[in-house]
């Protein structure tokens, strides 16, 4: 996968734990029957942090989201430690708050820290008890395991579906003070924005006050995470936690100034590469789609057309097949629900190997299926779509439609 | 695959051509390189008939779509003939009205009636020139093949990816007299509702003014073809039609009274018997799956949340490994874009082996797995959704996800 870079901005290695004073920890605890495969994972901060928090839209939520959202409340979002778990969703089950509580206590005990200074997610199967035990059971050597070292062992203990860990940091200067923030992310299926979309985890140790920083969470994950679609589902799970401990020292953000900029633009590379991961890492996906619309007249506009290029299974399923089918992309262009003209739409298709224009002025147009079939063949292909007809442009993620999507969710649960 | 039935509807022979005075023929023209498969259909009546469409909502609209509109529009609602192919869709390029109006023309002119008379309609691979000369060179041998026998011939023409035929006719008693209403259909991928759905013609020999006509088709593909999907992709081409030439004598229709009645349950049990066959014969399904939501607060939310299971792909590919996922269904109800509350949601898996509740109170519940697996392994499977707050329900209908809907679409235009 290429990376989105930006000058100023150097990336780093550490994950979760690249910012200063994060530790981190996983290992197994049976939930996995898999004891080479972690399934319980733990961030700590030396420091308190302030904590923004986008959780999903679905109407039925999984216990740890209503967990978090209280201890979020009552703490004045204020947090030291994040716990979560994998192969199980703690979701439509009853006593799934009681258990969600439980691993916050069981979390806060280990660390010497108040319950409500815990926050708590889960992902995995829907509507099956969790065996909150095997949590217990291993808390002890979980805790004692934290460094900044362990950032990978956290970050492979919310893997599910997922085929590669998930991390990103980088490093930059807010005031001459260095800063660093990085995350973790998981998801493969079950993958459609509004809001958020998985699990996501941040860390930096830059100052920004609570309101500053959910702000530019708000702002970065309506471009990232929510511009990424894998099947169209959204999940019950689905949560973005950003942490900031302050240990950098810089002069507190406020919204809007120069400083502000700078660090959303470090929380945009970091989520947008984490984004770019989880649509390369999509199940079954052999390639990563990334659409771009542009010439809109405006940027809802253009989030929704690109949103609905990548959501399109037949458009997935062509890319899979290394398919110019521009018809299913102007079709899938035309559906977007959004107002604007579609007989002055481009289509280009691009990839490392160049590119090639397959429709214009709304219309397809003649061109080399061979060379077509050669820039397709890559494992990172651009849709760029023109509507030509104002200055608005977005991007948006997903993979292709392919076999193994069918097999990894034919029998999931098994 | 199971029909929906009704006292006092008889199901016929006949399809397209069931009703009395309409005749239909298919042949080859060149346009699908198998000269065993048909790719060219005509329908005709002998006498003038009262016409009522809908339309794709998609903004990129095929060219026979406008001027079907157009005639319709010029002609006061009035046709005696639809032509239509397959293998082109006719969207998408600089000539698509053109020649979608020299295909009216042809057949005008082999029929002796005008164009403006004549209907037009096309499926098949979007952005590619349509070779109309080789309807031009087939138009005389299949207006000389015009006869009620031939039905088969124009349903089989108007196949794509569809693996079997799809035709359904009945016949009724309004004031003494019998009526017929018969019709074909095709599509099996690029279908999901708003409006309408792939290209449907149904035909009549009752008497129905214009407008009832129009009100009648528009409540009845509310609840049938825009209740199926199969894949999300919503057409370039998707139009349903209906003709009534007025041959069975009945006293004109007047809506809302019980005759209307009579006759909006005939085109409904036509319209929901093509959607199953639609929804089994979808791209690579092995299942039709018919999902139910009843307990809902009023009827637009229960249409949603059945449209929303039986979309997700997660849901379907489950059933495709028969697969009793609760946690899916609820996670699918769950984000329906619909208001009510999840936690009296139950759901109830059902097929011809049996039932089984699966959740309960919004809640997973412990069942027989060994149970629910003889259950899932029919063809036709029934999710049933009560969200016990309401009395409005509805269905939808759609199919597995399965291999070789990623087969199919892989390449589909080789």
């Amino acid at each position: 996968m290429q990376w989105i870079k930006e000058q100023g901005y150097e990336f780093i290695e550490g994950g979760v734990c690249a910012a200063g004073g994060f530790a981190a920890n996983g290992c197994n605890c049976g939930l996995n029957p898999d004891p080479g495969k972690n399934d319980l994972g733990l961030i700590f901060s030396a420091e308190c942090c302030n904590a923004a928090a986008v959780y999903t839209t679905n109407k039925v939520k999984a216990a740890p989201i209503y967990v978090t959202k209280e201890h979020l409340e009552a703490s004045g979002n204020c947090a030291r430690a994040v716990i979560v778990n994998s192969k199980n969703a703690n979701a439509g089950t009853p006593d799934g708050l009681v258990k969600a509580q439980k691993m916050c206590e069981l979390a806060a005990g280990q660390l010497g820290i108040s319950p409500k200074e815990v926050l708590v997610a889960s992902t995995g199967v829907i509507g099956q008890e969790l065996p909150v035990e095997r949590i217990e059971a291993h808390i002890a050597e979980l805790a004692d395991g934290l460094s900044a070292e362990n950032h990978e062992k956290a970050a492979t203990a919310i893997m599910t579906t997922d085929t590669v860990k998930k991390e990103v940091a980088v490093s930059f200067e807010l005031g001459g003070k260095v800063c660093r923030l990085g995350g973790m992310a998981k998801g493969s299926g079950m993958i459609h924005p509004n809001m958020a979309t998985t699990l996501n985890f941040v860390t930096t140790d830059a100052v920004v006050p609570v309101q500053v920083l959910q702000q530019a969470l708000d702002e970065t994950v309506k471009v990232t995470y929510n511009c990424l679609s894998v099947d169209g589902d959204t999940s019950t799970n689905d949560m973005v936690l950003i942490l900031a401990n302050g240990m950098a020292g810089n002069e507190p953000l406020e919204a809007g100034g120069e400083a502000y900029q700078i660090f959303q633009k470090a929380l945009y590379l970091v989520l947008v590469n984490l984004t770019r991961m989880l649509a390369a890492d999509g199940e079954g996906a052999t390639k990563l789609l990334e659409c771009t619309c542009k010439g809109a007249p405006d940027w809802d506009t253009a989030i929704t057309v690109a949103k609905s290029v990548i959501r399109s299974p037949l458009v997935k399923t062509a890319m899979f097949g290394a398919d110019a089918n521009c018809g299913r992309i102007l079709c899938a262009v035309g559906y977007a629900q959004a107002e604007f003209e579609t007989d002055r739409v481009s289509v280009v298709l691009a990839s490392s190997k160049g590119e090639i224009e397959v429709c214009h002025d709304g219309m397809g147009i003649a061109f080399s299926e061979e060379r077509a079939a050669e820039i397709l063949a890559e494992d990172e292909i651009q849709i760029c779509v023109d509507l030509n007809q104002g200055h608005a442009s977005a991007k948006a993620w997903g993979c292709d439609l392919t076999y193994d999507y069918v097999k990894i969710n034919a029998d999931y649960r098994s």
